[in-house]
């Protein structure tokens, strides 16, 4: 069986660039106090989205909203985006419509559109893009600078896209916030630029893949073990409502429920109180405190639940 | 009937940075006196390439050449790569052979592999490559800059690649300079380096579609018309020979062959022998004079011969 992060481990042992294909976006040069990051997110038809419960609106500015989010999670601000998409015969009726649509996201977001490839496809839509956003040298906020001891922290929800999209594939009437956080999710921009102001934030990325492989990335990054605080998580009577109507355990799909596209990082714990407190003033939701660092195996993810460890047997989702 | 021009058209009227998707690659920032070039090219199976005649190691190196192809045509020096692959079943095996071939090409390139994304795919390999490079403002060269009367030049074959794919499509022996022109093209890299060097020189791009396409799409951004004289093309007896031996006319195989990545420019006329006489020396091989810009229907190509309109008529390929 192949696996993605084998294939970019195996990647990454070639890499020479600070941040490199392990961290949300790769590092490269501008001016002196300044670097440009840039992220390059594939979306393939029947992969990442099928057509049937997918408007064409809402995939291009999903398309673009995926890539705004690896580049919010750097601490920087988007500015430049290419776009290559291949495109099958089936999709030639509505390909100018998906583009009028991504060119308007792009103006939304106030990033400019600057290049690309088009070119024929088999079967399947293949959209590729590149975005690259502009962040201060002292602001680039890393998966790997997690320090032993740090909070773990979550700005948006987690496993609401993971509940749409069930919701999309039965087919179900209602839940409308759920069924948007999977079809337009919103790149954490405005949060990620501010939370790289804060010297107290440590290390961030975004959450695509769910809060449990994307947290054992962080920690394998930093060199650290991550303790998660069951009770943190599903607080929420309406989110634990629509898990038990499809069927789903709300503490697991908090858990691998993906492409929430909301902000993971970590704080110093002795700044945590008083960074989720301007957090709340300036975006008027919380800054959710969900676990914390802590010596041990490498990338190892240890449940907590009343202060003591809880066995959670959990089967993360995966492309391949 | 989709085609690609017009999505490219309908693209670039919504973009904003100089140069833009029209040009090779698109310009953004860097220090005061030099700009990035951005590029970005897409290879999908059976479509840009079939398994059964390209060795792994040829698409890899490839993959790679065809976008620093590119950021050559733009007068720029390669310098940063994001790979993003989609991988079907049947590559689970041969993935990492790609891997390892697409490292050792980039590092023959001097171009570092900064980041990238993996994902699966329903049944096709889908490559999605994006090139940075770096050039003095003064020296970046753009497919819309040829002014009336120009010269134009190609430095490079013309046709090589094409009788290469139809060789190995029909499965025949030897051939190997044309096989290898298809499977293993060169970005022509120090030429598109030396040649921005000169101010003489006044537009650049790539041949990737085919001399016949790609100088239509120069002449139209240059607000010109294109003369190409018909005796300076085929007066090579083995290229002849090899176009014959397959049934095809080496005219038109020179005209509307794709993918031989030379490059294709126009040079101020009462300087081009001098200029032609330097990249002699440099190079020790041909600047090929084929034609002049002329004033007339904005991308038009009048062929010429013995000083007279000759009438051909042409089917470029197209992806589409």
């Amino acid at each position: 069986m192949l696996n993605e992060d084998r294939i970019i481990q195996s990647l990454k042992r070639s890499f020479t660039a600070p941040g490199g294909i392990g961290d949300d976006a790769a590092i490269f040069p501008f001016i002196k106090e300044e670097s440009y990051v840039i992220t390059k997110d594939l979306l393939i038809e029947d992969i990442h989205f099928k057509t049937q419960y997918t408007p064409i609106k809402c995939l291009a500015e999903k398309s673009l909203q995926v890539n705004l989010s690896d580049i919010a999670a750097m601490g920087a601000t988007p500015k430049y985006v290419l776009l290559g998409i291949s495109i099958p015969k089936h999709w030639e009726q509505t390909i100018n419509s998906f583009l009028s649509h991504f060119v308007k996201a792009c103006k939304k977001s106030d990033v400019e559109l600057i290049g690309g490839d088009t070119t024929g496809s088999k079967d399947k839509l293949f959209i590729s893009i590149t975005a690259i956003g502009i962040v201060k040298n002292s602001q680039i906020k890393l998966r790997s600078s997690a320090k032993d001891g740090d909070t773990i922290f979550v700005a948006g929800n987690l496993g609401y896209a993971h509940i749409g999209l069930k919701i999309l594939e039965k087919n179900l009437s209602g839940a409308k916030a759920y069924k948007k956080a999977h079809l337009t999710p919103q790149a954490k921009i405005q949060e990620g630029i501010w939370l790289a102001l804060h010297n107290e934030i440590t290390s961030m990325m975004d959450l695509s893949d769910g809060l449990y492989v994307d947290l054992k990335k962080l920690s394998l990054s930093s060199g650290l073990s991550a303790q998660i605080y069951i009770e943190s998580l599903a607080n929420d009577n309406l989110f634990t409502k629509a898990c038990r109507k499809i069927q789903l355990d709300p503490i697991e799909t908090m858990l691998i429920g993906g492409e929430d596209y909301s902000l993971l990082g970590t704080v110093e714990t002795k700044e945590t109180k008083r960074i989720q407190k301007l957090f709340y003033e300036k975006f008027g939701y919380p800054l959710k405190i969900i676990g914390k660092t802590v010596k041990g195996k490498k990338g190892s993810i240890i449940f907590m639940k009343k202060g003591k460890i809880e066995n959670l047997q959990l089967n993360p989702f995966s492309h391949f």
